[in-house]
C-alpha cells in the first residue's frame, strides 16, 4: 500500500506536536504543583497582638475575647512563625537551647491539647531558669527530655510534620523575640528534613530515661 | 511523488527516536551541572588535627610543619566548615555573636591575606571577652563593625562570594565546636542568599560609624 510523501509528512508533525504538547503539559503540571515553602524570618519582630491567632488555633469551642491591648493586628515574624508552628496536624518536634516566650509555649500546648504529638528536647541548664516553658509543657502531658553533662543542647530547631524544618539562630523567647538580631529559615525540603529528624531521634534516644537512668522525662 | 506506507513509519519512528535522544541529552546536561552545594554538619565536631588544611590553604610559599600533635587528620565537622570557608575567592561576608576559635579566626584572616574581601558583623558584648578574635582580625587589616544598643548581634552566619550561605545555631567558639550540639546548614541558593545577603547590607550600614558616631570599625 502506498499513501502520499504529503501525508506521512503530515503524520510526523502531528506525532512531534503531541510530543511538545504532552511535554508542555507535564511542565506546567510541575508549576502549578503546590510550591514548598521556603521563608526566611528576620528578628527583632515588630511589636503586635498574637491573641486573635492563637484563639483561633485552640478551635471552634474556645472562648473568643477581644484583646484590649493596644499593639496591632499586622503581620510580623513572631506571627509567621506561630502560624507556621500551628499548621502541625500530626507531629511537632523541637530541639531548642532556651524556651521562655509564652506565646510559643501556648501555641505548642494548643498542638499537643488538639492531639499533635510534640516532643521536646531541651538544654538541662536553662530549662532550670525563671520564666522557661518547659514546666508548663510537662504539666500539659507534653513529653520532654533533656541532656546531662558537658556542654549544651544549643540547637535552635523545630520539624512539623516530618516535612517542614525551622532551624536558626532565635531561642524561643521573649528577649531574642523582641530585642536581638536573629534569623530562621523555614523550608520544606525532604533532604534536610531527614537530616534533622535524624539528629533529632539520635538526641531523642541519648537522653531518654531509659538509656541513662539520671535524666528525668515528662511522661 | 509517492513513498511506501512503511517508509512514512520508518521516517515517524526515527523522528520520534531522535526527539527522545535529544531529550535524554538535554536531561543528561542537566543532571551533569554541577550540584549547587546542600550540605548539614552537625556538632559537636570529632576532635581532628586541621594544621595541614590551613597550611596547604595559606598558599605554595608558605612554610609547612608537620604537625607533632596526636590527633587524627581525619575528616570532621569543623575541616569540612574551614573548607567550606576557605573556598571564597571574592568575598566573604560574616554575621556572628561569638567568635573565638583559633582555626577559624586563622582561616579568615588567610583569606583576607588571599585578597579576599572579608567584612565581619559582631555582637559588642561578646567582642570584648577575652579569647575574642575579633581584636586579631581588627589587627590583620579586616574590617569589623559591631552593635550598639539593646539586645544582642546573635546571627551566626556567613556568606561565600554572594553565592554560598552557612547559617545555623554554631557560634565559631571553640566550646561550641567541640562540647555543644549545633547545627550548621551549607546552602548554594540564590533565594536565601539573597535573603542573607541583604540582612547583612542593612546591618552593616545600619553598625556604620558614618551613620552612628558611636561606633568603631576596623579600618
Amino acid at each position: 500500500m502506498w499513501v502520499p510523501v504529503a501525508a506521512g509528512r503530515r503524520g510526523l508533525t502531528v506525532a512531534i506536536a503531541a510530543a511538545a504538547a504532552g511535554l508542555a503539559l507535564a511542565m506546567a503540571a510541575l508549576r502549578w504543583r503546590r510550591r514548598p515553602v521556603r521563608e526566611v524570618l528576620f528578628f527583632p519582630s515588630q511589636p503586635s497582638c498574637t491573641e486573635a491567632l492563637l484563639a483561633e488555633a485552640a478551635g471552634p469551642g474556645a472562648p473568643v475575647q477581644p484583646c484590649p491591648c493596644p499593639l496591632p493586628r499586622s503581620d510580623c515574624s513572631l506571627s509567621r512563625l506561630l502560624r507556621r508552628l500551628l499548621s502541625a496536624r500530626r507531629s511537632l518536634d523541637i530541639c531548642l537551647f532556651a524556651f521562655s516566650c509564652p506565646q510559643l509555649g501556648l501555641a505548642v500546648r494548643l498542638l499537643h491539647r488538639r492531639g499533635v504529638r510534640v516532643r521536646v528536647v531541651t538544654d538541662a541548664q536553662y530549662m532550670a531558669l525563671r520564666g522557661s516553658q518547659i514546666g508548663l509543657l510537662r504539666l500539659a502531658g507534653i513529653q520532654v527530655r533533656h541532656d546531662q553533662g558537658h556542654g549544651y543542647m544549643h540547637h535552635k530547631f523545630a520539624i512539623v510534620d516530618r516535612r517542614m524544618l525551622i532551624t536558626g539562630s532565635l531561642n524561643w523567647t521573649t528577649q531574642a523575640i523582641q530585642t536581638n538580631r536573629e534569623n530562621v529559615l523555614v523550608v520544606e525540603d525532604a533532604e534536610y528534613v531527614k537530616l534533622y529528624l535524624d539528629e533529632f531521634e539520635r538526641i531523642w534516644e541519648e537522653y531518654s530515661p531509659t538509656t541513662n537512668s539520671s535524666l528525668s522525662q515528662g511522661q
